[in-house]
């Protein structure tokens, strides 16, 4: 196995057995992105200069019995709206042309801090506010779409052009594009991992995680991510946890929601077929199915969309009047469809939004989690713009996308997408695993479980 | 001393020693509502004959050796925004003429619990909406306002007519008529009093809390009010907390901000007068004085009244509608106005709270607390429109008598608000002690070192 073939966990156990240096897995990881680059086009910016000293510093410091941990000496990607002093974070907007960062995010001084290397800026839809990242190309078809926002994220870790990536997910920006490419992606609950440094696109839903080849890579970069900071108003006093999910696979006793509404509703039946296979695997292990049913559904979009939609404008109220030329023809829309918008809709969706936590905390004492399809369509073709249902109604791409990930943004629980099938295009499918407010480590466990039951994972046919 | 003329400490007190029954001191408190109550109209609605039960009912646990606690058989006053199951809560306001609760308030149940005998609902500016309570007259000069929203509350226990009452706090509404009216007035905490089964006007400015004739009263009734409670979204788990201040009034080693800006600027010379005088005493007491700026004042009313006003349109959306014209002319114009609000004003308003909150917090680090006027003015005439200040300028009674108390309402800090003497009219004046989040044992022991070196409080002397 090739060194940018490894997962963070195989490569994490390399460096610590010196079986892996630092500076072999940077150096392969550069050439792959040489080679996938001009295909894919994951990243907005790549500093190998940077990265190569970086590696040779951890090599070094393993070298004298310094070892930080499993992420010392990773090579990895931040999508490009997470600060790193002295690098531009450009958000994928001309908008941001001259921007230079003061200082570290918060997920960038901690990762930096872990000893992780960093690769490179990874693209996103504009802002964050889009489901596709048209710059980037699907890591399975280039001809299809990388999902978005986290799409560069998304694809460099599913192509092997970084072992691991940071994305944010607003409605689904991080599990949506992890899903399309057959990665793991995971959207913590809301305050875990602080948001400083990160560009905004609505705060209350805002959130940043991690993109990873395993479940358990995910964990071990989880485990790095946490902690207070004052410096994000949202942020959480969770106490220090070790996410790295346990080895066992035996679910007994864990009940996992099915649910009967909304999450099957206007599913591609592919998708449907692999999401309930896995969950029957999930049974094997042990697990009691229950059926549930999803409280509030029919308010989902109008709950997100009227709290998404402003606070987006107001980030962008400056910019929009000074420089409105310089936002994409889709960005702008949404932005100035914002400015319309009254405090009494605002108000009614977080309102809605109260009343829609409350019922889903009440519903996950019932069960330990819930399973369901990350995303109802694997990648459309670049440029589609709608979906068509077996029930004859069309979709747009972006709605459809975003359908079954919102809730977990609008409520703020947990929600862990991983890789379970291809459709019969060779396209990969996502399972979301939704679970209780700070119930991290029983997705990781589920989720850690159910893939050390599957054929070891490849990198991207495309890539 | 006759049983109403007594502070709820002296009360319980006496209650405990058996040297006075709960029926005779609510016999005691009936009797002078039957005298007050023509000239001061306190109440919306007394129940005698539930009053006198309950007071049987405490009397005979008592006797039984079933002894509650401090609060066991004290008669009071709710403001009436607060759920009593059976009863009706009119708000103040013909929106509400069929209204009957379905069940407790949290309050109500916990002081219920505590063995508290509640006399009547006591009356509210319609819906909290303004700074007089134009049904009831001030405590000490009936032809002059209650203060608001919780006037009835306030100027019931002045005059003797409940031993103790709560009252609801959005910009001032415990405060003001509890300055006006020479009485003791607690906003604590955002999130230490649960607000569930009480009338919202702004909920995310909106507290609970007591009125008192003393400072230990108030820290008597907290103990029993507090507690974390799933059915307020805002409720904090703080932990259980007795609020009685000791007797001791030595302060040495507290830091006492006295704002150089702000909380002086137009205010009436005889209330900066006795305020600074009051502020002397506690320096002799031994504390340091410390000069302080008040940070983002000139955003003050803005941030208060973005907030306010689109969540108390957002909460009369449906009655605004159907019934506009049963709301009062200076209440349906500030509902209407907020319609017109965007949600862009909105947001701006929260992220000002925002910046307000931290840089309130990051003042209470280098202090232990603020002391400052409580209101700019004594009581204004009934009638009375606007204040002229001696800079020449005219400013509404309404955002005269809510600019020195908003503040703590926009960042949830603890006030607490004491009488300080009275002006050359004979009309009270009173002092708020602003404190750090969760900081009320440190308000209340200052307030009570305060009221320890004063003569005895007298009732109002209208009542």
């Amino acid at each position: 196995m090739r060194p940018y073939e490894m997962s963070l966990t195989e490569a994490a156990d390399a460096i610590r057995a010196r079986r892996l240096s630092p500076v072999e897995l940077v150096d392969s990881v550069l050439e792959r992105i040489e080679r996938t680059e001009p295909r894919l086009r994951a990243y907005a910016a790549v500093d190998a200069e940077r990265a190569r000293e970086a590696a040779r510093a951890a090599e070094r410091d393993i070298a004298a019995g310094r070892h930080r941990g499993p992420l010392h000496g990773i090579p990895m990607g931040l999508k490009d709206l997470i600060d790193v002093a002295g690098t531009a974070t450009s958000a994928g907007s001309r908008v941001r042309a001259d921007h230079r960062a003061a200082g570290d995010s918060a997920v960038a001084a901690r990762l930096a801090a872990a000893g992780a290397v960093l690769l490179g800026k990874t693209h996103t839809h504009e802002f964050a506010y889009g489901l596709t990242t048209p710059q980037t190309h699907n890591a399975w078809d280039p001809g299809r779409v990388a999902g978005g926002s986290s799409g560069g994220s998304a694809v460099a870790v599913a192509a092997g052009s970084a072992t691991f990536a940071l994305g944010t997910d607003t409605g689904g920006s991080i599990r949506v594009p992890a899903a399309l490419n057959g990665v793991v992606g995971l959207k913590p609950t809301y305050g875990l991992v602080s948001r400083h440094g990160v560009t905004s696109l609505s705060w209350s839903l805002d959130h940043v995680g991690p993109i990873t080849r395993t479940v358990e890579d995910a964990g071990l970069v989880l485990t790095a991510l946490t902690g207070y900071d004052p410096r994000d108003p949202a942020s959480l006093t969770a106490p220090a946890t070790d996410y790295r999910p346990a080895a066992g696979t035996d679910l007994s006793g864990l009940r996992i929601g099915v649910p009967s509404t909304y999450y099957f509703d206007r599913v591609d039946p592919e998708v449907e077929t692999a999401v309930r296979h896995a969950v029957d695997r999930l049974r094997a292990l042990g697990a009691r199915l229950v059926d549930v049913e999803i409280p509030m559904a029919r308010y989902v979009q109008a709950t997100h969309w009227g709290l998404m939609v402003p606070e987006a404008t107001a980030y962008h109220e400056r910019t929009l009047r000074t420089v409105p030329d310089l936002y994409q023809a889709d960005v702008r829309v949404l932005l100035e469809a914002g400015e319309l918008m009254s405090a009494g809709d605002y108000l009614r969706a977080q309102r809605s939004r109260t009343l829609m936590r409350d019922a889903w905390h009440r519903l996950l004492r019932e069960v330990d989690l819930i399973a369901a399809p990350a995303v109802p369509a694997t990648a459309v073709k670049a440029g589609q713009e709608t979906i068509t249902w077996a029930d004859g109604s069309a979709e747009s791409v972006s709605d459809a996308y975003v359908r079954l990930s919102s809730p977990a943004n609008i409520t703020g629980v947990p929600s862990l997408c991983l890789p379970v099938g291809h459709d019969t295009a060779g396209l990969p499918i996502g399972m979301q695993l939704l679970g209780r407010p700070l119930g991290e480590s029983v997705l990781l466990r589920v989720g850690h479980a159910y893939e050390r039951t599957r054929p070891a994972r490849e990198l991207a046919r495309a890539a």
